[in-house]
């Protein structure tokens, strides 16, 4: 199994980043190919140090890190990393990698 | 669900961090009271832009952020954070949050 994670900075209008993710983009972001499960933070996202600065993390299951880079490369992966431009002006780092349990 | 997420930035010796981490950070951090799942990422961390300065990705289940907060004041939750000085000399970020599927 692998995962794309998504962490969305704080963003400058925290209702319309909600607004449109929920609207626009999730459901963009639910055809991409390969996907197999879609996970989001509800609520605040803390830090043991305080204000964490970050307003949501988006967690995407794959069967593999190959199925990740074949779905950057898909026309719904590229309409989906295109869009964060309509919404995510706090910025997003995005990581991805195999899992495994320890 | 909640998610406790680790971003573990590239130490000065990924062999030294890797060798500590197993060795002794995960057996100290299973113990951690509420803990339901421990899952670590495997092999290299990617970043759609190349490399992502990220070495290890953990992420670790609980019931909820109530349990998580919990767990931080518990002897061993504080024992596994006083830990990380010993092995993450890149850096680490913590994130938690409630988690749902969309």
């Amino acid at each position: 199994m692998a995962r794309l994670v998504v962490i969305y900075k704080t963003p400058k209008d925290p209702k319309a980043f909600d607004d449109y993710y929920f609207a626009s983009h999730v459901p963009l972001a639910k055809k991409i190919p390969g996907l197999r499960r879609y996970e989001v933070s509800e609520g605040a996202v803390g830090s043991p140090v305080g204000a964490s600065g970050v307003h949501l993390v988006a967690t995407l299951h794959f069967d593999s890190v190959q199925a990740i880079q074949d779905s950057f490369r898909s026309p719904v992966g590229l309409a989906a990393a295109g869009d964060l431009v309509n919404f995510a002006d706090g910025g997003a780092d995005l990581y991805f990698f195999e899992t495994r349990a320890v």
